[in-house]
């Protein structure tokens, strides 16, 4: 297909998909003409990837180019990979005054024997969630933690257990898993709120 | 404290803290002199609160504002607060070639017998996300949608009993909580995914 079917079939606009292109987000199409080019499937499911993960995932360009870079390079080891990607995807730490450096969350995730390295970004990420709790006043102590831990597990497991056998499936499953889930599970949670406090309060 | 020290123990520069002013997201200083104001803890709280939503939840400036009027306006029943913050959180839907109008979501959780408000726009967001995992090739069928669903209910059951029983409180713990926990659960559930992994793989 030429461009602009391209851009019919996605809703993308020709103008996005040239940019694209010009950023390698999308792999160039098979030379027809010194001018023209000619688009297949692979080219919609990658344009929908791309979308994907920046309208849903909330990814930037740039990082979306570094996911598709990791995803689409063969033979990596997939721990390997997880922990590339997710250290790609982790905000820089901005220091402020708020920042006391010592988190809970290292000393906590000990007490309950977690395998995590203890240099990983994400037990950062997690110090600055659980302290904007804090500041925010809402009641976040250890053994609510503990809670939503033990539930936490049973979704990582989930996680975990769907990751196919095939390196490159493995790979694809875990980056995108990890960031494409997110926003899954965040609404099926709220969704989930109004399921549990209608029964609870039987509000017909 | 005047303006200075405000800016000194929060981290927030001063022409960030009169910004906040001017919209209204922080309450004035007792006036001290035609040129001067007084601050007190309470701001400290207000800012933090304000970085606290902006920066870890990921809310414009302008939708910080909205969440700030609903918690501070007293006398509200909490579960038409939780509805209208919820509202006023979820992202415009753009129509697209991609939206094929009718989700996977709204037959499942009927398949579930959850009781979720049919025009909820959650229910369109998990729509939104459920397809971005299908573009990416994520296979997240019902059957894993199930499981999944199972673990949050039981977040959602620690989101609800966590509601103290006083109306401003709860106001504040529903929709402080929702907006602020997701990145408390995100940051988590990759930490939880790396234990789970390296206690199957026993990697050294």
């Amino acid at each position: 297909m030429r461009l602009a079917e391209l851009s019919e079939r996605t809703g993308v606009s020709v103008a996005t998909l040239k940019y694209y292109l010009r950023e390698g987000l999308l792999h160039p199409g098979a030379t027809v003409s010194r001018t023209q080019a000619d688009y297949g499937d692979s080219h919609v499911e990658r344009v929908r990837l791309v979308r994907a993960l920046s309208e849903v995932g909330g990814l930037s360009l740039a990082t979306v180019g570094r996911v598709l870079e990791v995803i689409t390079t063969p033979g990596q080891d997939w721990i390997t990979v997880l922990e590339t990607a997710q250290r790609s995807l982790v905000r820089p730490r901005e220091p402020g005054a708020d920042d006391d450096g010592q988190g809970r969350a290292s000393p906590w995730l000990q007490s309950r024997d977690w395998h995590v390295d203890p240099h990983d970004p994400f037990l950062d990420e997690l110090d600055r969630a659980w302290l904007a709790c804090d500041h925010a006043g809402i009641g976040l102590d250890e053994e609510r933690m503990d809670h939503y831990a033990d539930q936490v597990v049973g979704i990582a497991e989930i996680d975990v257990a769907s990751v196919p056998a095939d390196p490159e499936g493995a790979v694809r499953q875990v980056v995108l898993g990890t960031i494409l889930l997110d926003p899954v599970l965040s609404a099926l949670r709220k969704l989930a709120q109004q399921h549990v406090s209608m029964t609870r309060t039987q509000r017909p």
